[in-house]
């Protein structure tokens, strides 16, 4: 299988440095600091968490990415070195200040991602050696290595590859993600690395980032939790010359970059903490896209959609309630239908004569898509959530 | 104990009319049709749902508390007729009709509730001969009966009576409610019905009550979905004259129907799907009151939260997650303060030397208390919710 690190002048790494420990029986420590390197970046593109209580690194790699061109990405998880106070902050800008060193970068040039227990200092001397060695060899090619290393309680790494043509040259959009729901002891959630091979601005690659993002990292919940850690950033070599146009909203570069963050995203809800089954919510009709977007998150935060779904119970009532629910939103009741698996269950205000048992069968499967029209406007939008089980309560659940 | 229909000029009764069947095993079946009776009302007051696929017996209720002071309120359990189009909205209709008059009322002097499943057609030969029967003798002084005959899925009964001496008066404010979480198959909610003894105007009973549901009913949450059919009703008999002043906020009656409706409120918590334990969640210091409820809620809803209370677990992560995720406040992580059962477990944006296991010793009780201080403002809020557990993932998960 293709991993980011098959683009050529990007490179990634990852090592045991300590925070991580050796867990018994295992025959070695896991990873738990990992470097990205793209030393010929055009541009780069962030994507942060909106939480207030957001850790130092968000707050340090956001304003590194308003300053300057991104060439490497440092990641750490077992430690999310969030409510760390001054302490903290140094940590972060000790860690881009020695790897910019290591590679002859100017420190804003490096992003700086954690992953892990909320409240417990980084353990910089930890950090300082596990770079020393990590980046004496710069210039590795280990991808899979790093998706394992990022991860936190993730069942598996998460990787996607995509490539098309387009303008005549072959483009790649690949990256890795790790995210699995905010976990006991405050494991923090979500994390996104895109590389690509094309030439485009900062500005470019920002534009079309945030509409990715938007459209598939941000319409996906385990648990409707946003933590304090979340980043997507993206990295450009520069390699492939694109028509502008390839970039914009609907163009063939917008595409491939979001077909390659919703193929992470689905990753994410697929290893959502105690997740057996995916559905996908297809909203249409609402007044604009953002009521499309209310409706269609609401329905897939809902513990009761959530729970439902675990059933493969097509209860439409709560689909009605969670879009009922919504504030600042325009429905009619006598316009709204439903339908499971495309089986109408619910048509312009009434319910539909259907066989239950039909519909929960067609349930019972990996994947399921529950549509919904509002017949108002033509705004649209797609979310993804999975179902709430007991083994969500088994997880985070200290102490039981 | 003392029951709302001790109070003079309040009369209450129930019956099985039809709706719900006989249990197997069982002697007969529960009653699902009740009435409340205040011939001499001098106010009356209502709060309903903001949920679009609203019933349309809150529809109709709304408008009739509009017209008129409402004398007789009917309540059906085991149907929520709602999603039943123009055929349910005729229903609504022909009940308030059939029950004015047996009683000598204008048919805007009825209010209708209905709690059970959605999408089914209420059975109106049911309702009919069942009001026939029960208004029969109005003048019945069944409030336990009637408490138990509103429930759908409640474990319990749900009642509260509170008396105090009031401008040399004996002031009553006494209710039922009934709900525990929308439940499967489409259970609504919850409803909630106070009467008093005060004489008082709509617009003063209107504004008491809505100050009174808005720190109380609507601070408490068992999974964060609002149903269909939610209603909060409150009559006033007249007998008793009082100060303006004392339905005024903070005025001595104003105090007892907080009183009373807190009480039915943390009623509905303790009897939440699978619920352990309550946890009463007191921000204060926020930038204002509706910034407070907004932090207060964030945290009661919060499944990690709630999972974390279920293990007894003082998660402090998950508590500045859920601050921090909200939008629209104001927050400094610096000036944040957390504890749990008065044990500091986060100090001004830093963790607090604190041994884990007392404090989750602490939290091994039914009813514990975390406090959150924001350091910006004087706004303070208190909200009210209960654990996440399997026994919820049970309840609402069908064909499982």
């Amino acid at each position: 299988m293709n991993t980011f690190t098959d683009i050529p002048g990007v490179f990634a790494g990852s090592c045991n440095c300590g925070i991580k420990q050796k867990a018994v029986g295992a025959e070695k420590a896991p990873d738990d600091l990992a470097f990205i390197y793209v030393p010929n970046a055009c541009a780069s593109a962030g994507v942060f968490t909106q939480n207030t209580f957001r850790a130092p690194c968000v707050d340090i790699s956001a304003k590194h990415f308003k300053a300057q061109t991104i060439k490497a990405i440092v990641i750490n998880s077992g430690n999310a070195n969030a409510a760390t106070g001054a302490q903290g902050i140094a940590a972060v800008e000790e860690t881009a200040d020695i790897a910019s060193k290591k590679l002859g970068l100017k420190a804003e040039e490096v992003a700086i991602a954690s992953t892990g227990i909320i409240g417990v200092q980084l353990p910089m001397d930890c950090i300082a050696s596990g770079l020393n060695t990590l980046l004496a060899t710069p210039e590795t090619k280990n991808g899979l290595a790093t998706a394992h290393a990022i991860r936190t309680t993730d069942s598996c790494e998460k990787q996607a590859f995509y490539r098309a043509t387009i303008d005549g040259e072959e483009i790649i959009v690949a990256g890795i993600a790790k995210g699995a729901g905010m976990i006991a002891p405050n494991m923090a959630t979500m994390l996104g690395f895109i590389t690509t091979n094309i030439s485009c601005s900062n500005e470019q690659l920002q534009r079309s980032l945030r509409r990715a993002v938007d459209t598939t990292f941000n319409m996906i919940s385990v648990d409707s939790d946003t933590s304090t850690n979340d980043m997507v950033l993206a990295l450009a070599t520069g390699e492939k010359e694109v028509s502008p146009s390839s970039l914009e909203d609907g163009g063939p570069f917008a595409r491939l970059l979001e077909d390659c963050c919703r193929d992470l995203a689905l990753q994410i809800v697929r290893d959502g903490e105690g997740a057996e089954r995916i559905f996908e919510v297809s909203v249409s009709g609402a007044r604009n896209e953002e009521d499309a977007r209310i409706f269609a998150k609401s329905i897939i935060d809902s513990p009761l959609v959530k729970t439902a779904v675990h059933g493969a119970d097509p209860n439409w009532g709560r689909i009605a309630m969670a879009l009922g629910k919504t504030s600042g939103t325009k429905l009619d009741p006598n316009r709204t239908t439903i339908s499971f698996e495309g089986i109408l269950v619910f048509e312009n205000g009434l319910p539909c004569e259907h066989k239950r048992e039909d519909v929960s069968l067609a349930m019972k499967k990996d994947h399921i898509v529950i549509d919904v029209t509002l017949g108002i406007g033509d705004g649209n939008a797609r979310a993804w959530g999975c179902d709430l089980t007991k083994k969500y309560i088994d997880i985070n659940t200290e102490y039981s």
